[in-house]
């Protein structure tokens, strides 16, 4: 069966959630949200594309920091409401430079920061 | 510093999406969504609790199924809206009996089943 991107489900926005996952390590990197042009760049070009809610525009991963996605596979869900990509990532992931953006954690009550700031 | 779960960013809906990855495999099993009092109980229970849009109820998962999804620990993003819960998935975490949910991938423009449901 050919993938057609219109039946994937898209809210009210237009916009689907999209996991990314670091493919060797598995790490889960970031969540953000995909319209449905682009999850069609992203699989025509091979470059993580996401659409910015704040920005209002395309946001391809890395085009301004160089930290780039490059998309190793596009998996989507039973529900096909939520994406999940696997990535060869380069350098970090989070706006904040750490390697991925789910670096607080909740042990024991307190919020405890499992990884710092890349040099 | 104490965690304040009223401090995570919820959408309009007073929800925030959860990616519940295999605490061991480190698969990404599913992505579901929590409101407040779901963050509340999957904190103070360690059992994985979501909120069902379509039942719109809380969803304990594994209640009905057995399934359960023991939190090993709980992450949150840089801007603190997306939920990211290390588990102990037992049995499949799929309503399809699959593993996880992300089974179907894009290849070559076609779609792929990645895994079959368990016996």
């Amino acid at each position: 069966m050919q993938f057609d991107p219109s039946t994937l489900v898209y809210n009210d926005a237009g916009l689907i959630p999209a996991i990314a996952q670091d493919h060797e390590t598995k790490e889960v990197l970031m969540m953000a949200w995909m319209n449905q042009e682009a999850v069609e760049k992203t699989l025509a070009t091979g470059r993580v594309t996401y659409w910015s809610r704040s920005r209002q525009a395309f946001w391809t991963k890395g085009e301004t920091s160089g930290h780039t996605q490059e998309l190793v596979e596009f998996r989507y869900d039973c529900d096909a409401d939520a994406i999940l990509v696997l990535v060869n990532q380069t350098g970090a992931a989070c706006h904040t430079n750490r390697r991925h953006c789910f670096y607080r954690a909740v042990q024991n009550g307190a919020v405890v920061e499992l990884i710092q700031p890349m040099d």
